[in-house]
């Protein structure tokens, strides 16, 4: 085995980075706070993502957005300014596909391979080690980044090509959000007719109406308890990303479109650390019902 | 057990019809149409529903909508023409849930009880005896009504007062329209992207982003296999009754009344007849991509 450099200790990295400590491997960890870096115990912590990519043959990243992957691979202290031919990075941050496809192919110039792979699964995944990733890139890249994955992923697909993960991480996120409108719409109709809500969940959860989101986050929304599995402002981060690639596809999508518009009131309100099940917030202030009421 | 009455021998109420027979129960029924009355082994054929009301002291309908319900119970010979005090009316077929109290309130009046326990499963639930039953109505009578209903349910919720399963179907709709939405605008954006799309569900089913709906017609779309297990025609008659309502609440529904006018452009296409999950073809057209191309 190489050694496995990890860049980015936040929410979901250090589960990840734990991971990858406790199942063997030598690790070695950057983070733009040094101290949470140093929190993970058995690393080594190196002083910049080239020092990282410098002693390290796979390099995993895992940072928020498409600009902090640009700046961690192409910055004055990059992975590319470290980088030696044969190098593998694998994305599992959620960015665009069509930045990861001109990234990788940057990197490709100088030698180095790119596998992207979003992860599902949130905090509770990475420390357990049970994180879907949907994965992009050439199968021998892929195989390759397995090898180090498994420490911390319960399912890991194949998708296809470079970039294919990132669109199929965002096609997951149109599903969640138009699904949690279902759920909101249709508990909010409920609470209007004044029917029991707990008896309308159980009666339609389990059937042709029924869906992640309803049987986890419904109750959590007939309780009122909006404390996030994933929050409105990294949710509206991934839609933004789900509508520029729609917009450079040329593609509407009507529903997707609603629920950013709608989200975008509840960041206004000032509710975008609450969870996304928040959403029905936006239909509870335009119908002035609430739930539970 | 007293003898019961089956009004509408359509494509549900024949399988459930046959399962009332067939648990030994002493049947009469009566449909517009004789022939499919007659088609029911085992059971009584009477001339009106009328004569169903005086011959039977329960009496299940099962027809088409709310129009169809009032003629059935108010019209010339109609179930309140023939009724005496204590029949127990149980009305299967999804209809208003205003109307739904009206009616009951009127049959009241004659010591005519009424439940309302529309139904999902489709006809293969309906014939293998396992229907899901939303169930609106006074405690004793639904537990008079629960005696008959085993015959062909697999499970029975007792919601609230009468109108309260009418409303709980509806609120069952809105989730099976916007989780098809989901759907449809996530494998519309796959599509668009060119990844593969079985890759795709295989990868996002089992997460958050899951439900019946995707794992159940997702594979028949991507097949283009467009035979209905609902109808777009039955689902919008069902949305008109779910926009109905809340237009009588006053309350806003902006996904379901999107999915609404999406399906009334497959309808003018001709496409009523076929599956609710032919929604897709409403993005195909508007977007000029076709999944599977």
């Amino acid at each position: 085995m190489e050694r496995v450099g990890f860049i980015g200790i936040g929410l979901m990295g250090s589960g990840m980075a734990r991971n990858l400590v406790a199942a063997g491997h030598d690790v070695v960890v950057w983070n733009r706070t040094r101290s949470k870096a140093e929190a993970v115990a058995g690393a080594t912590v190196a002083d910049s993502p080239a020092d990282v990519a410098a002693s390290a043959g796979v390099v995993m990243i895992c940072v928020s957005d498409t600009p902090d992957v640009r700046a961690v691979v192409e910055g004055d202290d990059g992975l590319l300014a470290g980088a030696s031919e044969g190098l593998l990075i694998v994305d599992h941050s959620t960015i665009s596909p069509s930045a990861t496809v001109e990234l990788a192919s940057r990197c490709a110039e100088r030698g180095v391979a790119w596998v992207d792979a979003p992860v599902s699964g949130g905090p509770e995944g990475a420390e357990r080690g049970t994180l879907s990733v949907m994965v992009g890139g050439d199968p021998a890249d892929v195989e390759r980044a397995r090898r180090y994955m498994d420490a911390y992923s319960g399912a890991i697909v194949h998708i296809g090509p470079v970039g294919s993960g990132q669109v199929v991480k965002l096609v997951n996120q149109v599903l969640v959000v138009i699904n949690q409108l279902a759920s909101s719409e249709a508990l909010l109709l409920a609470q209007a007719a004044g029917v029991d809500l707990e008896a309308t969940l159980r009666a339609v959860e389990g059937g042709a109406a029924g869906s992640w989101m309803l049987s986890n986050r419904g109750p959590q929304m007939i309780e009122r308890d909006w404390r996030p599995g994933f929050t409105i402002d990294l949710q509206q981060k991934d839609l933004r990303l789900v509508l520029d690639m729609a917009d450079e596809l040329g593609v509407a999508l009507p529903g997707t479109a609603l629920v950013f518009q709608l989200y975008r009131t509840l960041q206004r309100r000032g509710l975008g650390g609450e969870g996304n099940h928040a959403l029905v917030k936006a239909l509870e202030e335009l119908n002035g019902i609430r739930l539970g009421d």
